[in-house]
């Protein structure tokens, strides 16, 4: 959570950390993705001959398709493992610096995803070509932040004077953090953390947010959070962190939104979820005018193809 | 083994079912499936800047293999997983339903291979582009029985007045069940279903058959089955399903397609099986001018590539 | 160790063998090569509209990776599976043979990883496409082989009256056996194995050196090996290979490039190593002048487009 210095984004740049993104450049994203999911002229081939390798130390999927089809829509190729851990095993030890240093020999760009907070930073440092952190263990999902707040500045019209409720685990969940980060550089925010006692944000997360500016509230009392709120950001509550069954039944009960609370959210909000639900998210929900947590998957798509143009020096 | 109604084959469905194929759909198919087989002009950039995305619950080499090439030579391109079990595991527990929209959003068609009858049905209806059925466990396997078919045509130049013999496992074979069902809807077959007797085939599909007009029988006797007959598809007897490996390898050995039954087998017949094999078709078939299961396998990728450029609204 | 009959390499042939590769076909290979790494015109459409199906019986990420981007920077296509083996496995058993032909029905060229020696001769027998070989178990791996000499031959501008020490595990290390089989083909080479004696170079492959002409040094004098050679080609030993941990860590720390070896390795040296690295390599040799083993693996890439090129007759 320390503020070390990052190289702010722009054109053949890593992107490891949603810090490289302040207001501008965050503006500046947006409008490239605006095209891309328009679809502008020249789109298709802004990355024709260049090739994209997925080197994936846990499997995320969603996250890898996502990433794939940005790279296929730009008229790049890609190449892909969901196995990377297999060539740090045992039998065949190998660092991630080695790894990326030898996949840079083939590709053009690098899409990571590492259990271990920090080895987005470490692969770039050690690779020849760009590097795109796609969540590395504990620390930081900078793409999945900005896929957010892509979401939510095309429904609200705005980034800054938002009312945001982030619920569910705020003690580990990068996605909470990063999307807070980012939406702490603009003014007039207030960020209320609703979490059950077992998995409360971090201290430090918590007074960063408030060195930047941002009214932060700490609470357990989802009700009133969602009575008025401009985004209601869902996230799950994660069973192993609970003592015990009873208790965790207990708290994923009050934070579900669940018929009643869909009454009492505010009319004006917009109902975000990062993906994959459990129940703290009906499917019930999905009906509802306010739920736009498939269209924010969906948004996925532009943002990296954004990402992707831009580290690849084509846009 | 109902006959639930289900939306007729044509441009952008999704293909769930055998049942959507009525015999002028067939012929339909059959004709592009020619156009794709013979490279026609334009045929290469058909799915140009498509995305078709493989969503596989439990491995299935040959057939994502068969459909990647397919959506490749039409001039599209793949994102592919054979790990989407893995996407509703109990860490990150997600529905078929949530998983298939998200993915939507990705491509423009998914082909989905899942270990529970109807999913694929359960998928369809939930996603926002179309679904083709790669097999859903003991449920369908349309695609196959669509390649065995048009196998048989090319062969025979016919698909009425059969006289076809199924032998293996009638009692689980997806392949079996899925075939005689296209093979019922015309005039003259004559369906012989040879299977020990723990594997018989159901008596609903049987009785299916013969409503749709067909003379169904069900015999143990392999002999007398080859010696008069147009096509012969043999399929694996699974070993699991015999009380003891001794009344397994009583079985095995009757069906299976030794050089006295090779002798026996009428002249006129042709020999598929939808591999894998083992036993029951031995290595020495494969020089028989009657043996044309790689020819079959080798027809999966333009049947695949005609449904796909129709799924696609490209053709 | 045998020098059985093997077809030359050509347009459209098989690559199973090192043997294939006398040193004209080398020349041939490597002006191909260079032609490719630089980027030649038409070589980004030279397989345009051909599919490679990588089939991997053992992953092996980096070796797929190179090919997977060597055949995309043609223009190609792949179909990719790290997961060969469950088409075999005991539940659906199906032969190496039967695989490839089926494969050949979906690709223009398969690249086949393999646990067994011998298995890449058989595949070649058996498909209707060329098949690369990209790692038979302890048989071949001769695309490795391959780059390693072009990465010399850039290096040092010639193969011939070279002195190479290849140090590490010589009983198995088959990239190391490839090498030296290719490097006897020219005049005037004296090639030292440095090898514990728990791991020493076959005595057939010595004597088939030797008869090929070459002079064979076998030593533990790891020290006076590198004093004097233009070419040191590090490998693992492999720690399983020792009758307890107290031997391994005296063999391995005898045979590691630490300070005091990097100071005593004759200046005219190249130091390759086909990765990945243990503790033979410390990264701190990673700044020499010397190390070229990055260099090494992104050889793999024109390499592997020539000889892909050629299976596919397209040069």
């Amino acid at each position: 959570m320390t503020s070390d210095p990052v190289t702010p984004w722009g054109k053949g740049t890593s992107v490891v950390s949603i810090r490289q993104f302040d207001p501008l450049r965050v503006a500046e994203l947006f409008a490239l993705a605006d095209r891309m999911g328009a679809g502008a002229e020249g789109v298709g081939a802004l990355a024709r001959g260049r090739i994209m390798a997925t080197l994936f130390y846990e499997p995320s999927t969603r996250t890898r398709l996502s990433f794939e089809a940005a790279m296929l829509r730009l008229g790049g190729q890609v190449v892909s493992t969901e196995n990377a851990a297999s060539m740090s095993s045992a039998v065949k030890g190998e660092s991630l610096a080695d790894t990326v240093r030898i996949v840079s020999g083939y590709a053009d760009v690098i899409v990571l995803r590492h259990h271990e907070a920090g080895a987005a930073r470490l692969a770039a440092a050690a690779a020849d070509v760009p590097v795109l952190n796609a969540g590395d263990g504990p620390g930081e999902h900078p793409t999945q932040a900005l896929l957010d707040a892509y979401t939510i500045v095309r429904r609200t019209g705005r980034l800054d004077h938002l009312r945001v409720a982030l619920v569910g685990d705020m003690a580990y969940g990068r996605t909470a953090h990063s999307l807070s980060l980012l939406l702490a550089n603009y003014p007039g925010q207030t960020i209320t953390f609703v979490a059950p006692d077992v998995a409360r944000a971090p201290a430090a997360l918590v007074a960063e947010l408030r060195a930047r500016g941002a009214t932060v509230v700490e609470s357990e009392d989802f009700g009133a959070a969602i009575a008025d709120c401009d985004v209601l950001y869902m996230t799950r509550v994660q069973k192993e962190r609970f003592p015990s069954p009873e208790l965790y039944a207990r708290a994923q009960g009050r934070f579900a939104l669940d018929a009643d609370a869909l009454a009492r959210l505010s009319p004006r909000a917009w109902i975000l979820h990062p993906l994959p639900r459990l129940g703290e998210l009906p499917e019930a929900v999905d009906a509802d005018p306010r739920a736009v947590y498939f269209e924010q998957a969906r948004n996925g798509v532009p943002i990296r193809m954004a990402l992707l143009a831009r580290a690849l020096g084509a846009a």
